[in-house]
Formats: structure tokens, sequence, C-alpha cells
């Protein structure tokens, strides 16, 4: 079987001679290395010993096409989709916030009482010109645009002399403008009694609904998809592809069963092996040895299968039923394909010289897990430390979790200079601090731990060559 | 103990007999054999022999836990803290400054005499509008705002004529301007007589008093914080958590009267041992072997006992006495907590296979200090030179300890490409030697001192490995 | 030969004995072993053999110098004609599109109905006034502006009730406007008369030509190029440099011939060989060994040789008729310039201590791409999944190609933070897995990988070193 | 001495006797031994063989120390100068250039007849308001404004139908215009009569002088220094220092004479030796052996010495007499303190875990270097080849010195994102070229030639580790 030949492709190396038994087995024993001899070989070998087609070799290759097919055309739909999106979100930018300019720095505020009024009003008086977009109109009548303010039920703060009665309870209040007809040529700010008690105020929303057709779509000969922008700018639907993803799933299942199916055989004469060797050597077989019969590449598939199904089953859901559950669905999907590919590797270990890499790179997971642990608990150290010191005068460890990923990014040798910069020009003290820390904590990580990594890596990889006998040169 | 079993962990080495001792030995050494194997166990170790329950352990690893309570509740209300100054800092920026705008370049600079007092005049005529601030009042009237300028005492100045004759006494004129109710709709610089004498003019500043209370915390049901936010922005009172930090003192005093007596054992027992010694052997035992007795890992506790102490004390007394030391107590809190998370890796020493681990990188430790010392000479030569030569051409090499963040971020990987172009177009002679000097030292560290730290912790990875006759495969 | 020697350098070592021959050799075979080792002698050692000069060594070293003469003219002169393209393309902005500002953000874009027809009579009004521009003029007369609208051929939509009714079929409409004498102060837009039909619009396009000398050239004493700026702005003409061109194309196609012939006399050779071995040792000789005897280098002059040829054909074609491939011409003349480059490294290989280095990196090859493989595969999954999940919320995930870009650079160090910071306060699930996959992916890539590719190329370097017994220290 | 002992250590290792003399030697070799040993001594052991104090060792401290002083006062008061300078260059821009804004990017164009008049206009009509500015008085007079204009001697350009008649030669014209007094209240521009002629035009320049003193010096209690601002901004001047300098030069004059008289003996000795050698075996020393009697280090010294003694000698010059080559000296005393700092490695290197490695870095070089020379060759060629193609596409990639410096950023792993997306949205064939041409760019040299570069120090670490018998973990 793939599995074992991985693991003790013993036949292939003079120097481990503990494989070939004694001659005088009886015969019950040879038959017994015989099947498990042929559990452990891998799909060409059986081919060749039994002839044996590849089935389930077939089902897979034909798994991965399919599965990567029905993954590209769901990415390329949305990408589609996200463009217009996001194009939409501009231009509603651009109409209903006044003085909006493109910026890098996204900020858009109102700092005085009059400019709080002039850019409600500005919303208001918006007419819809250039595009295909339109107010909702829900029998024949456009739907209203609400205008809501949430304030404290009761408030009376006065700072001035530190003192302040909020009742914590938030009320809610709100007034619908009906939108004119585009021709008209009138502003509709002018009839709307509306005030703001800014004392009480928590927060002002304008809510409108809009509709736009994604032409696009015409040129491409496919059926052009509605959005109805809300707050919630809803998604959009395609009413084809069905009956692809019911094929993913078929598939899947079918590779599920199989995968199962030869699971439950390994485990099966794994029962047997551990009675027989019970019976002829008195001893119990050790974990590690049992271990072997379970094929780690079955689960991979098996959990791969899984989400499939569950992916595809949701996005039929999300294209019949209205369901907007994007997220799970594109999850589920993208960590099946990741899984699949991944799978891959499995084929490509039949080929010795490629195995060895493989296996170096699993023996030395245990002691990079290993010296993970150690490495990560000085990180956890230098996270805390630098949250609490240089949290209040640096953006980039403002919060724990910006703190990690800044820390992650330095050691792999990203933003080092701005990160250093922006410490510039504050208190002597916590200057000095940050110059220790950041100095200390990159020499450690960049120049130590790396290099241990290299270390216990290239040290895997000899041990795994020396011991299985390959020249790879 | 765990201390000596890190070093010399002998009895799991065939080929390294040194410690066998002949059988001849006398009782009293052999007494004295069992006092030194039980000192050098660890906790694990100490309880199977003679059944002592590990409390120092478990005291240890409750700290860790409140610590990390206490540093995360800190850190935590800082944060808050923190967005509400900056966004306060953001809105008086927008209400004092004349058309002041976002940028990401943050000058904001005046440049002719209208313009200074048109700037002075905008800031007096501001009244608050938006949010929960307002005046500072004491006994019922506001206090005033400050208009100063600090100027030479005398001055007459007439580049024209490279001529100039100052006396450098610095004297300083304020006036205080008292502001509005927020009803009157009139403008206070009409009334104001102020004029300023730039020949001779140093500065100009503003005070003004302004407080503000974070409504935010309602909402998380905390009790709000007062704020007032005079030149220096004044931090905020929190009243609860006191009884917290107490608890915090009190374990880490205990952890630490408990850590210093096992340091006091253990330096009475080498002196006991160097007095045996020199008995029996007639030798002096050497500096190396004597260290051993002392756990570093006790030192590393007592030291961040000692910090978690001062830096508590000193949390309680900026929480009740209005000390405003905030610097100095995170400083504490977190090297102590960051000591804290790195003393957990002596627990991970119990276990054999990451014991190795962190013995290579404490062997590598004095090499890789050796070759810094010599690598850091190159860089301090390169430092300075780059500092004379480069500094009035390119931005980064302004001062000197721009030029070290500079060079660490460009061996680093960071901000190479800009680095090279902001060079471009000047005279020809600096522009090649630039050239020189960044490729130079580019190559040399990049390449070879990286290279040789590498091959200087993968030699010494290998030596531990095979001087303590561990398979890690 | 040169090539022989690369691989089997067996003379310099005492630990390898098998090239030399038993003593009863026949005269036969001491020929056919001269003929042979003549044949893997590199040039030096033929000159010092048979006193051959080397005229093949010395035509590949003209062309060396010649090739890059041409490369570096051809660029010189390109780089002119960019940087005169990219003023005028910035100045035409300047001049006919309304309010445009240089902006890092470099979008433009128009969102109400009044602004288009401001934008566009903008256009048409503006007359030449500074710079070498000028409309075209043919026969006396000005070429008129031509304004263009595209649009559906029949179209009613209204988003409000999601319906719509459109003819896929496009329309073009265009109407001329001759500009006027820069003298006349008067609009043009005045006399026009077109509207857009919003509804149906697909895209309005104006299209003008001007023509412009660019008088630089003047001050070089180079005759000044002449550019027709219309929709695609043309390209210039030179008018010398076509002999330089054509002795390029001459001492290519010497090299080509003489480098076929030595690659048909080696395929002869090594006929004889077979024949040869055949007949004494009754043996076939293994396809590895047949292959010493294509020579690499020389199949790599070749196809450099063919591609300067190509280029240089197409380049005089450019400057004398008129073709615009410019593109296809670069990337012959770019490639073969490369490859004459990296075929120096042949003339390094005669010395022993380069050698070593060279077949240390071919020598890894074979690994790598295995390896590579294997990587490629976890690659593609992490691409295809982060392509699915974040595409929606990371502009750097949208498109699968600037996935697998932005992925590499990554695993290079690059963009970590502002990646990383990319996600933030999107919803949770969907932030909580970007987490996941970039540490995973980050931490995979860059500490096993990298790692582990160090390891082969050590492994490999230490393997070539020993067996080609050269100490390097 | 220092030098022999850092090359053969013999003495400290038992596997490497060839330094163990037959016992037969006369009384004459053995003297000459006894000289040979004594001049490899290094300072601390000729003090403990013969007494000698190590007055050159102490001279040089003291030099590493008076040096570095002289360094950074210089800088410092450098910084200063730099500071007021750019200062007064972004006030400048602010008053003289019209509606001129920071930005990032610092493009400042013209684009229409009458915006040229208009600028030209602004700057004459300014008066200079705040600051320590004024403009220049020659014998109570200002001195005038000039303002310039280029053009070609005649010129008609008619680039409608492609023909231009133009003389190349240049001629200039100017008229000066006298400020006004600052007090009177009206536009110079007025009375001004200047056209240009567009058509003919190259450049129009406007020259004035500003006269300001830097104040800042006065609080710090020094000199204020004058500044003259004419179109090339002077430097400013320093009156003191001028003894310190000529101590500098003192120190190292008098070391330099020690050091080349120790090369001087160095070299007589080798001589003798050669002499001696002879005699006795007959036989003629070999190279290498000969050029360790050479002492690298004070070879080091004396370009160093000699670099120092030209810095200061023209720093002198500057500060006395007017001189402004302030290039030069910067980079004559930079270099010089570069190389006192990397000469202080040879002191670390008297200890012997220091010496093993900076030898180690000394026998890597050649094997670097050799290997520079392959992958240099091979980068050379992906220079030309990115030129001549990407040039024209790509900001980066515009000039031969650019496409050097973006590469070696790009195999450090900086700016490869930014680096991959410029190339967006051209024709495809380039932007496949460009993809193909930078993935097989960095897999190469950030894989494959890093990973060699440090099998190869690797290697060479291990190697002069036990050819030293030197353990050092």
């Amino acid at each position: 079987g793939a599995h074992g030949k991985e693991r003790s492709p013993n036949s292939h190396c003079t120097r481990c001679p503990i494989s070939s038994q004694s001659p005088g087995d009886s015969k019950v024993v040879e038959d017994f290395r015989r099947r498990l001899k042929y559990f452990f070989m891998n799909p060409c070998e059986k081919y060749r010993a039994r002839g044996r087609k590849p089935w389930k070799l077939m089902l897979q290759i034909l798994k991965i096409a399919i599965i990567t097919f029905q993954l590209v055309s769901f990415g390329l739909s949305n990408e589609m989709m996200v463009t217009f999106k996001e194009e939409n979100l501009m231009v509603f930018k651009h109409l209903f916030l006044k003085e909006y300019k493109d910026q890098r720095v996204d900020r858009y505020a109102v700092y005085t009482k009059t400019d709080v009024y002039g850019h409600i009003y500005y919303v208001i008086d918006r007419n819809l010109t250039v595009g295909n977009h339109a107010y909702e109109k829900i029998e024949g009548e456009y739907t209203p645009l609400t205008l809501c303010q949430e304030f404290f039920r009761k408030g009376s703060i006065s700072p001035g002399n530190d003192t302040f009665d909020i009742d914590p309870h938030v009320d809610k209040e709100c007034i619908s403008v009906y939108p004119l007809e585009p021709l008209e040529n009138k502003t509709l700010s002018r009839d709307i009694n509306f005030s703001l008690d800014f004392k009480r105020l928590l927060s002002v929303n304008i809510y409108l609904t809009l509709k736009a057709i994604n032409l696009q779509t015409v040129r491409h000969h496919e059926l052009p998809d509605c959005y109805a922008f809300s707050i919630i700018v809803g998604a959009g639907k395609n009413n084809h592809l069905l009956l692809f993803d019911s094929f993913v799933i078929l598939a899947c299942f079918t590779s599920l069963i199989l995968c199962t199916r030869s699971v439950y055989k390994g485990s099966q004469l794994q029962f047997h092996y551990t009675a027989f060797f019970h019976t002829y050597f008195g001893k119990t077989v050790p974990w590690s040895e049992r271990m072997e019969f379970v094929n780690g590449w079955y689960i991979l598939i098996i959990v791969s299968d899984t989400l499939t199904i569950a992916g595809s089953a949701l996005k039929i859901g999300i294209q019949t039923k209205d369901l907007t559950n994007y997220d799970v669905c594109s999850i589920l999907l993208g960590t099946s394909t990741m899984l699949v590919w991944v799978g891959v590797i499995r084929y490509l270990g039949f080929f010795k010289k490629y195995n060895i890499l493989i296996l170096a790179l699993r023996a030395a997971i245990p002691n990079v897990i290993r010296f993970s642990c150690c490495a990560g608990l000085i990180y956890l150290g230098y996270c805390f430390c630098g949250w609490i010191v240089l949290g209040p005068y640096h953006e980039k460890f403002r919060t724990l979790d910006k703190v990690t990923e800044c820390l992650f990014s330095l050691i792999n040798g990203d933003d080092l200079y701005s990160t250093f910069q922006k410490m510039r020009e504050k208190r002597y003290m916590v200057w000095l601090f940050s110059r220790l820390y950041l100095y200390s904590f990159l020499s450690l990580f960049i120049y130590m731990v790396l290099s241990l990594f290299i270390a216990l890596i290239t040290d895997t990889y000899e041990t795994i060559k020396v011991s299985f006998c390959i020249n790879m040169a």
C-alpha cells in the first residue's frame, strides 16, 4: 500500500534487514503477509499485482477536475458581482455624501451643528440621474426614504462642572420622506421639519432603497442580475449551474463511500493483525504500528468530500431558495478545494524521490511544533508587553490582535522602518523602551529563531535521507 | 533539580560515563550525593521521590493567570481611553485650526503675517457645538482662554546687510480672553487688541481648558470617565480593580520570598559542596561548576516579581491618588508579564525533546554575541559614514538614530527600493557614493553576516544534539 | 571538451579510478579514445593540444559586445521616446479633462448628467496653447474632432420594478467638430447640437489627432522625431543604425552555423561511439551517457542566435517599413541578450573552482523542481481557497492571478501588515478565517518550505564537493 | 605578531605538527626563528615577551576616540544647517509659487499661456513678511530680481504638417526688476513689459537673492550663521573647531608614520627570510607565504589615516577660506571613520573565539566573490532583458540603473506586490512576459542563489572550525 511504502521502503535498503522474516514461517503466516502486503500497495502496484483497475484513483482525478471547475465558475460570477457592488458604492458615496472626495484616508466626518443639518438635507434632495438606478416602487408608489435618530431617553450633561444625568435606555425616532419624480425641479428638504437634540444624540441614520440592473451581463449573453440596494446590499441570483452542482455532490458522495469502506477494511485488518500477532508472538502490537493501518490520506479525502457536499448543497440552496449565507458556503467550498489539491501530493509520493521530500516535511513537523511552542511563549510575552506599553503611543500596537500581526510582519521583514518611525517625538522614556523592545525582539526572532528552524529542518532532512538510503544528487 | 537536569542528563547517555562514581565511596559521600541529587530534581521528580507537593509550581501557574488577567484588563481600559483622546484631538484640530484638512503629510504651517493674525482670531471666535464638550467652569464662571507670545527681550535683525543685535533673554506676554455663552452670536476677536512683533517673535501659544465625559462607557455599564483637556490632555480615573491589584501584589510577594529562599539554600549547598570537595579531593571547585547551583530561572522569577509589585503599587497609586505616571507603570507591568511568560519555557524544559531546543538556543548565545560584536563594529562604521555623507541629501540618514534604524530595516529587506530612489537627481559624486555604500553594505550583511549566523546556530544545534545523544527525528 | 570536463573531471580525483582503462586496449580503441578526448576538450585545451586557434570563442566574445551595444542604443532611444510620450499624456490630461488633478488614486469619474455634458463641452472648447502641438492638417485643412456615442439599439429599463427590455445590438453615432483657428476667441460648444440617451448609453468617445515635434533631440544633434498622437499614440521613426543591425545579424548567423556544425559533429561522434561500444563490449550505451555528446551550451547559443536574428530583422523592419510591432521585437532582443550573458557562465566554468558552483546549481535543479511540485500543489490549494473566500472582502484576493502574486509576495516578506489590516472590520467569521488562512500559509511556507529548500541545496553542494574532491576553503 | 597568529595558531593544535622544526637547527636558525616569532606577535604578547609598551595600540585607540568625536561634531552642525535650509526651501515654495500645496507627488507644472504669465507676475509681486529674511542690499540698495528667458535664435515649427525650421543656437534675454520697500502697497508687475515667444521658448528663470540669519543657534549659545540664499543656497560658516582638526591631523600623521615603518620593517624581514630560506633549503619561498609578512591591518590603517588627513585639511579649508567642497570632505571623513571602526575588529581578533569568526568570513570571501560572478552574469542578463522589454510599460524599469536597484530590492523581499501590480492592464503579451520574467527571476535568486550562499558559508565555517581545532559550543 501507498502508506506502508511511504514509511518503510525497507526492501530498497540493504542496511536495515529487520523486515526479512526467518524462513520457518508457516503457510498461515505467509498468507497473512501477502494480505498485508497487498493492503499496503499503491494503486499502480495493485494493478500490476492482481490487475485491479484503479477506479478509486480515477474517481479522485475526476473529482479534482470537477471541483476545480465548480470553484472557478463560482468565483468568476462572484468577481463580477463584487465589482458591480463596489462601483455602485462609490457612485452612492459621490451622489449622497456632500463634498465627498476620493482619498486614501477614508475618513468622512462632520464637526459642527450646521454642517450636520447641511449634510442631512443634501441626502434628501438628491435625485438619481446617471446609471441604471431607480428608487424602489411598491405597487406603483415609491418607497419612502426614512430618517432616524437614536438618543438617550433622558439626558443632561454639563462637562463644564463634571456632572451628568443620563437614562441609558435608547429611544429611536423616525420620519419618512417620499421622493419626488425626477422631473420636478424643487427640493424636498424645504418641507421637512426635523431637529436633532445634540446633547442626547447617539446616531442619525438615513435609510433608502434603490434598485439596479447589471447590464454588463447582457453582453456576455447571460441573464442579467437584479440588485436591490438597501442598507445591506442584497446578493444577486443565478439560475443555472444547479445540475452541475448536483453532479459534484454525486461524485463526492461516491468517493466518500469508497474511502470510508477502505478505512473500515483497514481497521478490520488491523484487528486481525493484532490478534494474529498476539497469538504467534505473545506480544501486543505497539500503538504506533497500529496507526499505520489508518491511511491519513483517506481521512483527508473523507473530510474534503464532506465539506464539498455541504458546500454544494448550500450553494444550491443559495441559488434556489434565496439563502444568503454566502460566507459559510465559500468557506466550505474553498477549504475542500484546498484539501483536494493538497491530496494530489499523495500521488506524487508514489515516486521515490518525491516521497523523501514529503517524508522530510512530515518528520520535521513534531520538532517544528515543539520549537514553535517555546518561541510562541516568548512571542506572547512580547505581545503583551508591547500592547500595554506602546499601545497608547503607536497605532500598530493599539489592540492585542494588531500587535500580534505587527510583530509577525516585522519578523518577516515588513514595515520595519515605518514601525520605528511612528514612535518618533514621544516622551523620551517610552521612546527608549520602544527601541530596546524592537531591537531585542527582532534580533532574537530574525537571527536566532529563524536560524534554529533552518537547523531543525536541515537536520531532519539529513536524518531521513540517511535512514532511507536514497541518493538525491 | 530542573537546572542540573537541563545541563547534564548523563544518565540517559551511555557514551558519557563520567558521572558514575567508583563503588568505594564512603557513606558521607553517598549522603551528600543524595542531597545534591534531590536539589537538582525538578518539581515532578521531587514529588515522585519524596512526595513533596509542588506548591511553588502551583503558585507560579496561578501567578501567570492573575498577572495576565491584570494586564489585559488594564490594557483594555487604556485602549478605550486612548481612542477617546485621539478622536477628540481630531475634533479639536477641525474645530480650532482654520482650513485644517486630514492629510497624510501632517504639516500645518502659516507663511504670511496676515495669515498668522487670521488663524489666531479663528481660534478665539470658535464656539463648541457638537459633542459633549464644554469650557471649564470654576465657581460658575468660565475659565479664560490665554493667548501668549514669547520673544527676545530686545532685537533688531537686518539680514539684508548680515547684522543682528539680540538680547537672548526670552520674555513672555499673555492676555486672557473670556469665552462667551454659546447662544451669543457675536465674535470675540473684534474686542481684542493684540499685536505681534515678528522681528523678535519666538512662539505664540493659545491655552484653553475643555471638559468632556466619555459616554461610551455608559453603554458598557461602567462608570463614565471625566476628562479635563488642558494643554496636556489629562488621564482618566478608574475607581475599581484596587482589590485585585492588592491580590496580585500578595501572590508575587509570596513567590518572591519562596524563590529567594531557594536561591539562598542553593548558595548554602554550594558552600558545603566546595568545602566537601576540598576536603575529599584536595581541589577547588571550578567557577563554572559553582555557578550551576544558582538557578537562573529563580533569578528571572525574582526580577519579574519585583517589577510586578512595583508596577501594581504604582497602578494603585494612579487610581487613588491622582498620580499620572502612566508610562513607568506600564513599562513595569509589561516587562514583568513578558518575563513571566518567558519563564513558562522552564516548564517545557521538563520534557527532554523541548529541552534540547532551549539548550541549543542558550548554547548559541555566547557565539552569537561574539559575532554580533564583530558585525556591530562594521555596522557602526557604516552608520557614521552614512550619516556624515548622505545625511544632507537623504531624509532617512538625517540623524544618527535614524541611520541605525534605516540600516537595520534594510538588512531585513524593508524599504530598499524607496531608499535607493530617494537619492535620485543629486550631484553625481554623492549619487555614486550612495550606490557603492548601499550595495556593499547590503551584500555584506544580507549574504555574509546572516549566513554566518545560520552556520553558527546550525553548528551549535548539531553539537548539542550529539553531546546529549538525543534522536530528534 | 568543456562539457565532458564539467561532468567527470576524474583525472583530478584519485578516489575514482573508473576512467583508467586496462592496458590491453588495441590501437583502434586508443585512437578513438584520443578523438573522444579531443572532442571533450575546452577551447584553451584544444589550442594547447593541437594549436587550433579558438575562433569560435573569439566570435562569441565579439557577439556579446555587439549585441549588448545594439541593445543599449535601442534602449536609450526608447527611453527618450517613452518619456516624451508620458509627458505629453500628462499635458493632454490637464488640457482636455476638466478639473483634472495629479493624484495618487488615478480615478477620474463623472456622476451626474449635467457633469457629463459639462466635461464634453470642455474638451471641445480647448485650444492648444503651450508646447509644440498642433491639430493635424490634411491638405491645408484641420482634421475634425469626432464625438461618438455607443448605445443599445433599443432599450427601456426600469429598475424600480425589476424589468428591462433590451436589444443587445450596439449602435454607434458620431458627429464631427472642426477646430477653430487659435486666434478666434469664441467657443465651439455653443454651435453643437448633441444629446445623450442615458438609459441606453454604453460609452462616449472623443477622437482628435494632434501632432508634435520632439525638439529635445535637436540639442543632442539628432534628427528630431515627429509624433502623431491619435487615440493610439504612434511610434517614432529613427533612420540610422540599420547598418549596425545588419552586422549583428551577420555575426549571429556565422555563430549559428558554427554551433550547428559542432552539434552535428557531436551527434555523429555519438553514433560512432555507440556502434564502437556495441562492437567491443556487446552492450548498448545508456541514454544518459549518449546525452553527454550534446553540448547544452551550443543549444543555448543556437537559441540565442535565432532570437537575435529574428529580433534584428524585425527592428530593421520597424525602422524602414513602418511596422510598429515593438513588443515582439523587444521581447526577442531582450531574451537573446539575456541568454548571451547567461552563456558567459560557460567560460567561467573553465576554471575548476567556478565550475563546482555551477555544477552544484545544476545538480540541485531536479530536486528543486521536484520539491517545487509538492509545494506548488499546496500553494495552488491556498490560492483557490483564498480567492473564493476572501475575494469579495479583500482587494488583493479579487482575481486568481492577483491571489497568486499576493501570496508569492507574502512568502517573501512583502506587504504582510497591510494584507492583514485590509481584512479589518468585516464580519467575524470571515475575519477569523482570514487569520487562520494567513498565519497557517505563512508559517508553512516561510519556515518549512524555505528551510527545506536551503537543506536541499546545502546537501547537494556537499555531495558535489565530496564527489569532485575539491577543497574550496 | 597578531597577523601570523591569526593565520596559523598551530601551537594550540596537536594534529598539525608541521611547524615543529627538527632539533638539529643551528644557532643562526634559532635566532632568526626568534626574530620571526617576535615579529608575528600581537601587542599584548610583545609586552609580555620583552616588556615593550603598546604605544601604537594606545595611539590607535586615542585616534578612534578623536576621529569619532570630530565626525559627530561635524555631523551635528551639518544637521542643524540642513534642517534650516529645508525649512526655508519650504517657505520659499509657499511664498513664491502660486497655489503651491504640500503634496506627496511633488509635481508643479503650468499648462496654458495665461497661467505662465500669471505665475511669473505672482513671483514678482511677493513681498517677504514672516521670518528673518530680507532682500540682499548692496551699498544700501536692494539687488534686483532678474527675469530671464532662453529661446532658439530662430524657429518656426508647424507640427500640423510635420515641418520645422530651427537655428539650434540658444539666445538668452534678461530684464531686472527692483523690489519695492515692504511698506509700499502696490504691485510691481503692472510696470513690467515682458512677453514670451512660446514657439521658440526653452526655459524661463527668475533669479533673486535673499539673506537670513539662523537665530536658533543663539539659544545654543553659538555664534549664529548667516545664509545668503541665491539660486544655489550658500553654505554657512563656523569659525571654531580649527584647533581640534589640527590635532586630529597630527594624531593621524603619527599613526601613519608608525604604520609605514612597520610595513617597511615587515618587507625587510621578508627579504631576509627569502634569502635565508634560499641559502639553507635551496628553495624559493612561495608567494602566498611571502604575503604573510605584509600585515593587512596596517594597510587599512594607512589608507584610513591618509583619508582622515585629507578630509581634515579640506574641512579646515572650508571653515577658513570659503571653499564649499562639502561633499568631498564628508566622503573622505566618512570613509576614514568607517575604516577606523572596521579596524577595531583586529583587536577582537586577539581573542581566539572571536578570531575564528573573522577567519571564517575572510576565508569565505573568495568563494563568495567567485559565486557572485556567476550570479552576477545571470543578474546582468535579467537587467538588460527587463530594461528593454518592460521599460516602456513600467516606471521601475525605465532606466538601467533603476532596473538594477529594483531587481536587487526584489530579491531581498521589497516591493514585490507593487512591482507585480504596476504591470496590470497592459497588452496581454507583455503582461505574460512580465509574469514569466518576474517569477523565474525571483524563484531563481531567492531560493537557489541565496541558499547556495548559505551552503558556501556554512561549509567554510565548518572547514575553518575543524582545521583550527576549536570547540565553539
